[in-house]
Parts: C-alpha cells; sequence; structure tokens
C-alpha cells in the first residue's frame, strides 16, 4: 500500500530522533509512531499521538486508595486487580489517537462508539479520493444460516470473480459520475475545479457525494480513552464482528500490545479469554462437578444456551471420561 | 408519502383515545404522537414517545435553588432565565424520541452527535427497502465557490435533468446488483431469499450492502434529553447547513414548539435570534455606539470577519442617516 | 418519615385519577408514581416520571434487526437476548426520573456516575435544611482487616452509643454554628435572613456551607436511561458497595422491578446472578468436570482470586461427595 | 505551601532532563510539568500529563477539510476560524491530566463537569489528611442581597476574627473525633491503626469519615480534553463562579495559556470577552445605531436585562456625548 507522497514526507519528518519530554513515554509505542499499519486493500492505522502508559494507571489508581496501596507493591498485581474488578477508572487516565483510513461502511459501525473524538475527511469541504474497498475472493462468504448477521463459507470461485467484476464496475461507475457530477468530465482527476470554470455545471460537492457507494474509503483522527478502546476492542474483536471491522481492532490490539503490555496481559485473562456465567449456567456447572447431570431445559437455558453451554463444558467432560 | 401497511397498521393502532396516566402530559404532542412528518422525498420524523414538559423543567430548576426561587412565581420568567444564562442543566430532564427515515449521507451528519441513543435498522440482518433520494430539481445547487461547504444557485433545468437521470440510474443499478449478490435475479422483490434456496449463490448481506450508495434511506429510534436536542437543532437549522438535515431540523423543531412552547420561545430569543460579538466586535459597537467609526483592521477583525459586522451592523447605520 | 406539609401537598395534588396518554404506560409504576420509597433515617427515592417500557425496548430492537426479528415472536425472549449478549443500546430507550433525598457522602459516590442528568439543592441559593443521617447501631461495623474498604462486625453496644452521641453532637453543632455564620442566634430556625437585617452580619451561604458535616442530606432530581441505571444498580447492589449507597440501590431496585418486569428478571440472570470466569479459571473449571485436580498456582491465579474459586466451586464438589 | 516529603521526592525525580519522544511536545509546559501551582490555602493544580499542543488541532481540522484547507495557510488563522464558528472537535484532540488537591464544597461544584475522567482519594480504603480551608479574612463575604448565589463586601474585622475562628474550631474538632471515631485517642496522628489493635473499637473508615466537614481538602487526578476544558474555564472564571473554584480555574487557565497560546488567545477574544446578544437585544443596538433610542420595555427586556444592557451599552453612549 504506497501512501500519497505528501502523507509519506509527512510520517518521514516526524519520525525523527524526537525531542526530550518528561512525560511518561513508551519506547515500544515510539518506534512505531506516525507508521501506517496496512487494514484491507486501501486501509490502515496510524499511531498519532498517546499519553500514560501501564505506570499512568497504576498512578492514578494509587492515588484513590491512597495509604491503602502502600502494600501492592508491583504494578501488574494493581493493573490485574483493577481489571478484574472492573475498576475502570484508571484505565480512562490513559488517550491513544489514531489515524485511519476504512470503508465507509466500516466507519458507520465503527462511529456507533460515542465516547471518543472524531474529525472525519469532508465530502462537502473536498472531492474524494477514488478508492474504494474490494474483499479478497476468499472473503466473500455466503449469508450464514445459523447467524442472521454473519456469513459463512466462501463461494465457488466462478461467483466469487462474478462478484468481485460487479462490485468494481459499480465503485468505478459511481466514481466517474460522482466526477461529472462535480462538472469534470468523467476521466479527469480528483481536482477538476482548480481552473475555476469547470467544462459543465458542477453541483455541490455535498449533493455528489451521494452517489458514491458505502465500498469508498474516508478517513478520520479519531481519539479515545483506554478503558473506551478496551470496550471497543471487546465488541470488534468479538467472532461476531464483521471481518473488516475486525481486521481494524486486530491492527489496534497490536499498537495497544506495545503501548501497555501489562494491561494487555490482564486484558487478554479477564475481558477476551473469560466467559460469563449466568445463574442458571453456574447451577449447571456446580451440579457437574458434584457429579450430576444438570437438566438443562428445566434451568431454562434456551436452546442457543444450551448449545453454547456444551459446547464450551461438556465435551471436555465427556473427553475426560 | 404513503407508509408501509404494517407501520400505518401499528400507528392506527396506537394512536386510539389512550389511558391514564400520572405523568406530565402535552395534549398538543399527544395529538401529533406516532403520526409521521414527511421530510424530503421518502423520510419523515415520527414523535414516539417523550418526557416532561415546560413544567418539568421548572420544577428541577426549583429543587436547584430550593427556598431561593420562592420569589419567581412564574414559570416562563424562569425558563427565559435558565436559557439566558446557560443553565442548561434542568433542560436535560425531557426526553423525547423520534422513529426517523433518512437518507444515508444525512445519517452520518446526524450520528455526529453523540449524547444520544440510537438503534439504526441493519444491513447486516435484514435487507434494505429499495428507497433512495432524489433531490428536487431546484435544489440542486452549483457548488458555492464563496462557501466551500455549500451550494449556490440552481443549475439550468437542462443540466438538473441530466444529473437527475444520472443519480436515479445509478441508484437503480446500484439496487439491482445489491439484490444480485444477495443471489436474487434482478428484478426479484426485496426479499428473495424467503424461499431458502436462492437462484445463485448469495453472498452475505454485511458484504452486498457496500453497493448501495449514500442516497439510500436508513431509519432508526434515536432518543435524545431537550438540553441536547436543542444543541442539535442550533446547529442544524443554521443557514451553512446542509439543506438535507434542515429540513429533518425544521420538522423536529415543528414538534418541539408544540411539546415544551415556553422553551422554543426562550429558545429563539437567546439562541436562535441571538448573535455573539467577539471582544473586538464589542468594541467596535461601543465606538459606534459613542459616534466614532472602528478602524476593523487595526481591531484585528479578519476579512470575513468584517463582511459580516458590516451586514450586521453598518448598513442599519446608514440607512438612518 | 414524615415528609413536609408542602412535599406532602405536591405529591397529593399528583396522584389523582390521571389524563389520558398515547404513550407507553405501566400501571404498576403509576400506581406508586411520586411516592417516596423511605431509605434510611431521612432520606428517600420518589419515582417522578418515566418513559418507556418493556415492549419499548423490544420496538427499538426491532428496528435494528428488521424483517431479521420477525421470527423472534415473544418479548420475553428477545430481552434475554439482548441482555445476555449485552446488546445494550435498546435499554438506553427507556428512561427513570427520580427525586432522591441522601447524605452528602452517598451523594459523593452516587455522582460519580456520569451518564446521568442532575439537578442538586444549592447550597449558595438556599439554607439547608437540619437533616442529617445517624447510622442504627447494628450497623456501626468495625473496619474490616481484610477489605481494605468494608466494615466488619458491629461494636459492641457500649461503643455504639459512644459514636452515636458524638456523630449526632457533632452534626448538631455543627448545624448551630452554621446559622451562626449565616448571621442568625444558634437557636433560630432556617430563614432567619428574612427580615431583611440579621442581628450580626452574615457570610455568604456558598461559605457557611462548608461548616456543615457530610452527614448532611441533601436532594436531587436524577433522570437516567435503563442501561446506565442497571449499570448503577449492578455495581451499587454488590456487596462491597458501602451499606449506605446499596439501601438506595435496593429502593430503585424495586421500582425497576414494577416498571420492566421482563428487564428485571433477564438482569438477574444475567448480571446479578451472574459469574464470570477468568481465562484461568475456566481452564480450571473444565480440568476440574475432566477428573482433574488443578493447580491453580500454576494457572496464575493469585492467592483472593484462588480463595474466591474454592469458594465458588470446589465446597460444592465436595458437598457432592 | 511545603508539600509532603513523599510527593516533592516524586516530582523531583519526575522533573529531570526527560526522555525522547516523537509526540508533538510543548516546551512552555513542559518547563513546569508535575510542579504544583499554589491554590487557597492548601491546595494545588500540578500539571502531570498532556497530549497535543495547537498543531494538533489544526491537523485534526485539516483532516476533516481535507485539500480545502489548503489556503488556510497559517495554523492562528485556522484555530482563530474554529474558535469563532464552534467547530469544537478538533480542540477535543488535546488533553491535559492534572492533580489537584481541593476542599470538598470545591470538589463537589468540579464533579458537575461530567466529560472528564477522575481518580480520587478514597475515605474509604485510606483514613484522610488534617488539611481544611480557612478563608483569608478579606474573603469572608456577606450574603449579597442582589445576587442570591454569591457574596458581598467583606465583613467587619472584629466578625470576621469570629467567624475564622469558629471555622477553625469546628474543622479542628470534627478531625480529632474523627480520628476517635476510627479508635484513635483524640491526639493521634494520622495512622493510628498500623499497630494492628487499635486502643478501643475503632468504626470503619467508611463511616467515620462523614464526620468530617466540607472544608477538608480531596485530591485527585483529572483529566480532560481540551475542548471540555474550555467549557469549565467559561463558566469557572465568570465573576459569578464561587470564588474558591475560580481560583483553581486562574491555575489552570495559566497552564493552558502556556500549552495551547493560540488557542488561548482566540478563546479571550471569541468566548471569555466575548457577548451574546438576544435577538431583543441586537434589535436594540441597531435601533440606537439608527439614533434612535430603543424602548427596552416595549422589545420584552426583564428589568435585570435592562440593567445589563445599560451597563454595557449605554454609559458608552453618553460618555461620548
Amino acid at each position: 500500500m504506497p501512501l500519497p507522497d505528501d502523507l509519506q514526507r509527512e510520517i518521514d519528518s516526524l519520525r525523527g530522533p524526537g525531542v526530550p519530554t518528561r512525560r511518561a513515554t513508551v519506547p515500544a509505542l515510539e518506534e512505531v509512531l506516525y507508521a501506517p499499519v496496512p487494514v484491507l486493500d486501501h486501509g490502515f492505522v496510524r499511531p498519532i499521538d498517546y499519553m500514560g502508559d501501564d505506570a499512568a494507571i497504576v498512578q492514578a489508581a494509587r492515588v484513590s486508595y491512597g495509604k491503602g496501596t502502600k502494600k501492592v507493591r508491583e504494578d501488574r498485581g494493581l493493573i490485574r486487580y483493577l481489571m478484574r474488578h472492573r475498576h475502570t477508572t484508571p484505565f480512562e487516565m490513559c488517550e491513544l489517537k489514531l489515524h485511519c483510513k476504512l470503508p465507509l461502511f466500516v466507519a458507520r459501525q465503527w462511529i456507533r462508539h460515542r465516547t471518543a473524538s472524531v474529525n472525519e475527511y469532508s465530502g462537502r469541504y473536498s472531492v474524494l479520493d477514488k478508492e474504494f474497498y474490494i474483499p479478497a475472493a476468499e472473503d466473500l462468504g455466503l449469508q450464514s444460516a445459523s447467524n442472521r448477521q454473519g456469513r459463512g463459507a466462501a463461494v465457488s470461485a466462478k461467483r466469487a470473480a462474478e462478484v468481485l467484476r460487479l462490485l468494481r464496475e459499480d465503485a468505478e461507475r459511481s466514481y466517474a459520475h460522482y466526477l461529472s457530477l462535480l462538472g469534470a468530465p468523467e476521466d479527469a482527476g480528483p481536482k477538476p475545479l482548480k481552473d475555476g470554470v469547470p467544462p459543465v455545471e458542477g453541483i455541490a460537492r455535498e449533493l455528489a457525494r451521494m452517489n458514491l457507494n458505502l465500498s469508498y474509503y474516508t478517513q478520520w483522527y479519531w481519539k479515545i480513552d483506554l478503558h473506551n478502546l478496551l470496550h471497543f476492542l471487546s465488541l470488534r474483536l468479538d467472532a461476531h464482528a464483521q471481518k473488516e471491522i475486525r481486521l481494524y481492532a486486530e491492527a489496534i490490539a497490536g499498537l495497544v500490545k506495545r503501548w501497555v503490555p501489562l494491561t494487555w496481559e490482564a486484558f487478554e485473562d479477564y475481558r477476551l479469554g473469560a466467559v460469563t456465567l449466568s445463574r442458571q449456567e453456574l447451577a449447571a456447572v456446580r451440579e457437574m462437578l458434584a457429579g450430576g447431570t444438570p437438566d438443562l431445559d428445566a434451568l431454562g437455558l434456551g436452546k442457543r444456551e444450551q448449545e453454547e453451554f456444551r459446547a464450551r463444558f461438556e465435551r471436555k467432560r465427556e473427553g475426560a471420561s
């Protein structure tokens, strides 16, 4: 994914030896600061700035507990305690700012996370670039029958070729007509208006953009605190998240791991790798541990809950017998 | 704008004589409850529920001021005082819930207002309806030269016809291919999958939807408190807001006026009809009132600021001489 | 707990037969609307207004899932599905407004829940009433040695008497001096300034109030959506919450149960009665189910985690053998 | 204001030469990083960390405007444009983290700003220090007659002495009894429990603290973005804010000026020094500029509004004649 020249120059100029700061600083994140992590065919996430580190979380927590934390001598233990007991406010003391390039349909899911700051490229002010997302053939899953919001096995190679051709043709035409609406001949470049008088009457950018489809890329600066970022990641790293946004979440997860490694470890143990048992499931596990065979119907578990429960616990048990 | 049968039936069933409640109730809003206010060619806003009224704002304010408000005997005066001094928290005590149908490009602007609750129709779960926005010919403004984010005079009738044809054709094709991607023949209706086996392999809805363009309608339930709603309205009723979202703001303004008439009046006087003078503009006005002619350059007003200042004050002055 | 006359009159006037509304209405909550639920010695929570019901949650969720929810025919199943999968936004569609009277030290914990609207009695505008919290003797717990933030067994009757006397005397003196600072003789009533000229120079209310201690009652209107209210309750109903705020949470829980019974049932099953197993605890349970004895040290569980794990699972197991 | 030894040591260790960073860095703020700015008799604000600078605001804005901002070449002009037009989101891209020590009655006003992150010292975990606020004699204002929430002229020297003695005695006694409730003899130091067995039964810290009055100091880490910080400052620097919190706002304003000088200048011109004219006031000014004498009663201005209007504009006019 080659970057536009001006962005590449900006990155090069910022990725110098640095200046001195007295702030909490994380060398492992400094190393990759400003550098884009590629996602999908044209997207990226770039860490632009950060505030705080694992120690900043501990520092804030110790203010709360005052002399009461004198005995907890090491940071790792305290961070794990905070994560486990959902004492979430100290994690708000860290911030991450990212520059993201992402398709519109991904942006529409992402923006639902409200506790974040966003500055997005505006199609009212500027002409959008001609960049759209085309999935890889192996990502063209069939509509899942069991999961109303998901995709299943990949379509056949022949069908994939048809689908990709159609997606590409529509995106290309969509953009050509966008330029045309702006008053430029269809083969013109993205800045057709700079000569002042367009060849034909161009309608306002704020109107013309509605002809673009949802595969087009937008970009934004996105800033969020670590607590809300972990919440975002817990939802978007989930197997039920749409694959396209999941890939962005994975790219961000890699940055978080560099930035706050102790927090990330605790997050994996107490959130990502954790499971929640309902009151009924807890009763069932206790009965199984006591040697019994719980009646999941009688306990009130629905059909899907029962399947999940068995997948999680029963096979392990059978495997042992 | 005929409504779908099921929505019309739902509305009819809810718009009965009502049941008794002890809550604060506003007959003028009850009258139009559930009924859609048409916006654009296929959109609407429908009031679904509300909490509080003008008196509820007063009630909350009086808790704050305690015995201190005994002397302010009438609600109107207190509401105007709150609005004028930006004591905003009592206005948070009222809530409005709307059902909105709106084009995607409008939804993308709207969703930037973060202090609200939203449930949007999901293209992962369901097939979108074939409904897209086509502007009226007179709304096809040229890109404004003076205002980078706006539109100017309408294009010629001939150009308008071309533009509308192109927008319509692309939206139609976009939808036909969307259905095709879902595994349906292009001329099929919107629910092609109900027979179980589609004629061709259908890719997942979450992927196919990216072929739709931004003129397609979505819908959501949107709930917001009155303080944040007034902030939304102050931005979206502004002359610089894109006309399409402004029309939604106007439809909502009509509902707010029914709901909390005293608040609406105060909002018009102290917000919508108010102007803010910068430190420099205030100095200039004072100088003018003293009979002088302020040097706007020397005061540091930029070129655009000077234009606006003159438009606001000087002509009136000249008119009087 | 007798209410002030003016509050009692207000309640009586509002608790009439009601007026008709087309909004979602919950008779079980209407029945207790405006009526105070007593908490502690002088506190209360009073339901003032509400928006939505169980059906409103379902209604919003169905907009999201569109045609995709046609098959989920009954509301209870959908609400349980939403609660279980933490699809939290539909629960934001309901609002509850409470009038609360509570000691300042409780208010300081409560206000940390930021996603809510508050109008609090202001000690700048009005003189506070002479009402302070004195715990019951049996609530005077010793500082817990095992739990740094909690209390243990009750102190002896003799010590309790000393403690209560001291708390009461300090609160009484605190208030007498508060009035004195306001310029009133110590035995004056709470409105010493109405004659215009106070007997001695009274300092500003905003200053005098700092002499009151944290046991004094304040009051506020508090409005919150159901999702954030359930989060508040899950934290404040917890055994580790301070008993005084827990009693308020219990009073509110009783109202929520009346208001949205299906949601409350799901909340009890999937949140209040649920447990979360960390990655390591999940591994341990699986090993136990397979007949093994997990090495909790080797799995990395801390001392406290091991204790909790054993309390939760092992005794049950032993009990069965 | 001498700092506790451990805090002084922490500050000294952090205020070294620094480490290299590639992040946006502000030397003028680095210079004072970690150093407390004294406020009131025992309070302070200390800048602990920051993210971004004036250029970061511009950077985020340029992403929004895209190629549309190419012509605005200089940062100052763009920042002023953003401030003037209330394009607030780019200001959210900067964060400031402060360590504050402040009296409880100030903390209760401060915490009402909800869009911020806070970790406060907890009286459940630890014993509070013996530090309380005593106003300077000249700050002991009489209750204002004209402004229900404010204070007027200072009381007499004799009365001031009485007031200060009373405030001090009550605060001293309050703390002595707090220690006594914790099970320590009244003359013990602040850590009476470290020997394990207290001389008398100590009740839980979470209960004992209610005996402290609102003049006691607490402390917290407080993190907020620049947009919300400016909103905080615009309210708390106002002449109607209580003087004690205003002094904190002034201390923070000094830090903001060092940190983002261009933003601060714009904030002074377009917010702090600006005035808002209501629809009616605007009409009145226009009439005056046209040589007329507006009838403020007929325009609907209330008594207080008329006073303010005259103070703002009429005297200036008369002065010139």
